[in-house]
């Protein structure tokens, strides 16, 4: 165990029906007026949106509209998001909706709070202070909800980069699993795997011998994948859209890597290029990129991956564990080679590009040179 | 999963030489003047209390001293603590010690708080404020920590009673491992065996079904059981009083009973009476009352203790599990009879009387009226 610091006040409200408890939750913040933060459709046919504004209305809370967020989103649309904050004058910023419109509500939330561009935030700069953020949920996946993150594509640059600070964990999050009952086979799938994404990077990048944070993680992932087998399968399956909504928030809410020392991420750093560069869903790209990055990677930390597969897989021999593990993902119809998602190996000197700036950024590149990249690169190809 | 709401604002600062920064700490969160509370000799040999009281001069942080509390915390000295916190207009309590010094800071910080008696929120009435709390923790057991809880026990009455609210969430909590170093055999023991008692009272009385909070649960019985074994062997363990301390938190932080359903808490509330009749350490009456409790219990929730067995145990029936079990508390040097605690078997009919006067507050008196708490109370004889 290493030293650290564990502290997520975010208030979750778990449920059927909570999304109409959001307006008295602002309401007893002392927040009157609110960027309203969503994305294109879904929220608007499944009435998601109609019962959040109509609860904001019956306590009084203002609210104006910013919609339109789309998956990987992107900064320009941010920067909308902030003048229409600072024209209206708003306390506060509501997300309702996944990964991507929770994301984007954080860095509006940072960049109406700051006197320069929210992207400066983005490459380096400290965030100091932020609008409250409060969020309503409808994917499990990204673990937004309850974390200081946010991810955001600088569509001029083609940069994908993060944010990570405690003044954008959100207040208050509602996760009601109906509203996932009705995520596409392929998004619930793409959700399970960027869940478990986010258990392995320090599982397998720290240094072995935390048992405490390894049983964890294993736990949390053996009820990731039992619970995507039933969502697949019975994609209206209560208990499991449930479980996977509750374990997706764990799996990415400071719990896991508490006390394990320095770790790295890795999966995520290559799979942004991919998703920056072609708009991919992150979860695809991921599930091309882990068994890649594992099969690299496993040299350098062979126990762990012997733990992981005898843990998860019963399986006696780390190898075996990587291949378990991207058959699963197959089988829950995720792609697992670049060509699957229409990428040519031809471009993988550019995502290799892409993937160094941000591991420069991140103070990975010793780790991480543009000849490690693109091993882990052309074993995404088969 | 069955609904809920988690919401766990501890900050937690977890790391050796972590205490000096407590007074930081108070002084951000723009607390000027706090009630310091701690036991009797260990922090003032140990050098602790010195090291505390440094860094709050160094910040300008006043404070007056409340030392004294005892194992099972009075409320005779909780009284005095109120009183001397109203006298010196205290904006904060700040507890030095293990969880009997941290339920008597909460209970203060209660009481000064309020306009009633400080007794009247452990018999029932609603808490609706109270002072912040912040800790320093030396005893890896009580979770107390990074949770709303305390428990007092009314002298007078012989009545060992609870709060449970928000309120007094500690705002930070320093968790330095090295505090516990010194930790006797037996109350590291006891210590052990408390955490354990955390994680299974809802594991045993919800309903079977909900995989994820079962493998957290599992997952940490290991790691306790463990690290337990290593710090029985080597006191100093650095490793094992770490991995103990934050396993011994996480047991009683919300974490594992959250979407669990309704769940009891029959062995703490069966032992409460133990340590309120007898004095005796709350973690040596929990290993004579649980082996007991479950084999009583067992019947009811059969197929969650054959999974205990397998999980923990590696063994194929519940009732095996619960023999394991209590020649594992054995073996790490707790009673696990009544006898072993000087308590005769004539006593049990008072013991009974005490323990059904909580299952009514609680409101458990028909899950668990005389004669039943009287069947496990006979079965804690041998």
């Amino acid at each position: 165990m290493d030293d650290f610091i564990f502290h997520n006040p975010t208030k979750i409200l778990f449920g059927p029906g909570r999304e109409t408890e959001i307006g008295r939750e602002l309401k007893e913040a002392g927040v009157g007026r609110v960027l309203l933060v969503y994305g294109r459709n879904s929220v608007k046919k499944s009435g998601l949106l109609a019962r959040v504004k109509d609860c904001l209305k019956a306590v009084g809370v203002e609210f104006i509209e910013h919609g339109g967020v789309v998956s990987n989103p992107v900064l320009s649309h941010v920067r909308q998001g902030i003048t229409l904050a600072r024209e209206n004058s708003v306390e506060a910023v509501l997300a309702v909706g996944g990964g991507s419109v929770l994301d984007e509500a954080k860095a509006i939330a940072v960049g109406v709070a700051a006197d320069v561009d929210v992207w400066e935030f983005f490459t380096g700069r400290e965030v100091t202070t932020a609008l409250p953020v409060f969020t309503v949920l409808t994917l499990a996946a990204s673990g937004s909800e309850m974390n200081g993150n946010a991810v955001i594509t600088n569509e001029e640059t083609r940069q994908k980069y993060n944010i990570g600070t405690i003044h954008v964990y959100p207040k208050v999050s509602v996760l009601n699993p109906e509203l996932t009952h009705s995520v596409s086979p392929e998004y619930s799938a793409y959700g399970a795997v960027d869940a478990i994404a986010h258990l392995i990077e320090a599982y397998f990048t720290k240094k072995p011998g935390t048992h405490l944070q390894d049983r964890l993680v294993e736990g949390l992932i053996l009820t990731i994948m039992e619970n995507a087998e039933v969502i697949r399968d019975q994609p209206e399956n209560a208990q499991a859209r449930a479980t996977m909504m509750w374990a997706a928030t764990l799996a990415l809410n400071g719990l896991t890597p508490a006390g394990v020392g320095p770790y790295t991420f890795p999966n995520h750093m290559i799979e942004h290029s991919l998703s920056a560069l072609y708009d991919i869903a992150h979860g695809a790209g991921l599930a091309i990129v882990i068994p890649a990055w594992m099969r690299w990677y496993r040299p350098q930390n062979s126990e762990q991956f012997d733990r992981f597969a005898r843990e998860v897989f019963g399986l006696d021999q780390g190898e075996e564990g990587i291949t378990a593990l991207k058959k699963w993902f197959k089988e829950l119809g995720c792609p697992v080679t670049l060509g699957e998602v229409g990428i040519a190996a031809t471009d993988i000197p550019a995502i290799r590009d892409n993937v160094y700036d941000t591991a420069k950024l991140w103070g990975v590149d010793q780790l991480y040179p543009p000849a490690a990249i693109e091993e882990v690169l052309h074993l995404t190809v088969a």
